[in-house]
């Protein structure tokens, strides 16, 4: 197929598929070799294209990345006699792709998956890096692995029919990915416009690869994230703790996390405010939410639980300029400090 | 310590302490920095061992290795506070490290895992090739992943008080070790009896050591089972299909699946029935069952769900002579009617 890159990690070779249609999926892989997980959403819109395929239907949502769900994939797996053989193929938004990186990592000690993002934010971050996971309770992503799918098939096609919100959210990641590594991303995007990329596809791919490779390499680089992939955290420390506790999108917590971040790096970095000024005003421009009303004593409990956290440090994702992120070991009693400061 | 060895995985390194004392495990670890798992038999015999330590218990047997059970020590984990750098030290059988091998590489995405094996099945097999798996219903194994921990320690004195019955479990899977790879030792065993290696503690070190060694050697040539490793399914396939039906112990039901095996490899290898013969023998000489009435139609719908099973056939080991085994590709079909002919 045409356009079509190969990542290789530490542990296996990821092919990518750009620019495909859904239907090039039987030239990768057999139907009767295959089970297909897919957002309940995207099948209702989708239904046909999923004839002569075994298929499960997974609840949309991100209350739905529980262990309940697991349980119940596994049964229709068993029902369906899915074995070892068997490539758990995910269709849909992060929720999804992350339940089949996870259940395909556990079935039968592990089967081979594949993802088709359906989601802005599935193609240009969730379904990137094998970071897979579900959460118990509260706690986001307490369970999961790191296993890499087979391979990714990107249709932009799906993006015709998503709604208004998970454009933003998808944007958050961009902009996530612009800050921390791609100063020339952040100025490109301070260009144009939500509706710009919205009308205009050509564009909007080439800005999906970009993201696509950028967060590969990252990813290559510190697969088990030891180091530099703790860059990617940029605005989840404070934005999953946000998260949990409101009926708040990821990327929006996310975009309010970077906002966070953005203040105290302006003490901890001396990031200059003209350069938090200018990432408010393009978090807007794309339609994310700056700021909150939030309960920090709360937020500042949920810290506690956050999987970034070693004993009484945790690692923290600051901005030393826009374009290079740093990572800081904030002991939290600081990070206490500085979030009651916040706004 | 004395007696030490290493064993490069694929993965990562596993250190494995042989002769060591329980107590040796704060040189290896902090207290502080580490959550011990603990069969509720241990814990009772031993309950001052683990005076100081963050401990978590768990049920015994193969009936508590489902999903509760995981869901109940993650609880318990969250709760005590176990963060990424916390160690998860499995203390008991088979069923224990499996469940800590499993949440170890689930919690958090990975934690460090550390095993201290106080059954002679545990020390021979289980703790051994970082497999480790729930099961779901009666389906063995179903869910389970494939990672190694980062040390075994062996402190043989936990053996004192192990039930007679755990004593033969232990020796179906060192007799299965002699059959597919080490003939000398199958000599050595029929030499020898069960009461032999219960009362010479030095010749039951050796002979433990013996098996960790020619275990770890496999698994480090195959270990995510594309090949060699399969022969260590020896009995396993009619094994698991009649552990899953009857309350009978997994050596027991290993046992009678060589023999089974056995039987099978008679008309497929040309195995000499005097080889079978002797291997009946030596089972019987350590107290281990070598028939069973059981029913074999349920016998082959259970093979149904084997994870060995891919599409129409089985990879099933067979025996060329004694110490060589032999895996061999088999239609389910001409499975079903070999069972069918069997005792």
């Amino acid at each position: 197929m045409k356009n079509c890159k190969e990542f290789v990690f530490s542990e296996k070779k990821v092919t990518v598929y750009f620019d495909s249609l859904f239907f090039d999926l039987e030239k990768i892989i057999k139907k009767g070799d295959a089970v297909l997980l897919i957002d309940e959403n995207v099948y209702s819109i989708y239904s046909t294209f999923f004839i002569g395929w075994k298929t499960i239907v997974i609840n949309s949502g991100e209350n739905f990345k529980q262990q309940s769900t697991i349980d119940e994939v596994i049964s229709s797996l068993i029902k369906i006699g899915a074995d070892k053989t068997t490539s758990l193929i995910g269709i849909g938004g992060g929720v999804v792709t992350d339940i089949v990186g996870y259940v395909g990592s556990i079935y039968m000690r592990g089967v081979n998956t594949g993802f088709v993002p359906t989601t802005l934010l599935g193609m240009v971050d969730a379904c990137i890096g094998g970071k897979n996971g579900i959460d118990v309770g509260i706690y986001k992503n307490m369970i999961g692995t790191i296993r890499q799918p087979a391979f990714i098939l990107y249709d932009y096609g799906f993006l015709d029919s998503l709604p208004e919100i998970e454009w933003s959210n998808g944007f958050a990641e961009i902009i996530k990915h612009a800050c921390i590594k791609d100063q020339e991303m952040f100025q490109y995007l301070e260009s144009l416009s939500f509706n710009y990329f919205r009308e205009n596809k050509i564009a909007l791919q080439a800005l999906i690869e970009r993201n696509v490779v950028l967060k590969s390499k990252i990813v290559q680089s510190d697969e088990f994230e030891t180091g530099e992939r703790k860059l990617l955290n940029f605005g989840h420390t404070i934005g999953h703790s946000i998260e949990r506790m409101n009926e708040i999108s990821h990327g929006h917590a996310v975009s309010i996390g970077m906002v966070c971040a953005t203040i105290i790096s302006e003490q901890l970095t001396g990031l200059k405010k003209t350069e938090r000024l200018r990432l408010e005003d393009l978090l807007k421009k794309y339609s994310l939410p700056v700021c909150f009303d939030f309960d920090k004593e709360k937020i500042i409990q949920n810290i506690n639980f956050d999987k970034k956290k070693s004993g009484d440090d945790i690692s923290f994702v600051l901005l030393n300029k826009i374009g290079k992120g740093q990572i800081n070991k904030i002991a939290l009693s600081e990070l206490t400090q500085l979030i009651l400061q916040l706004f």
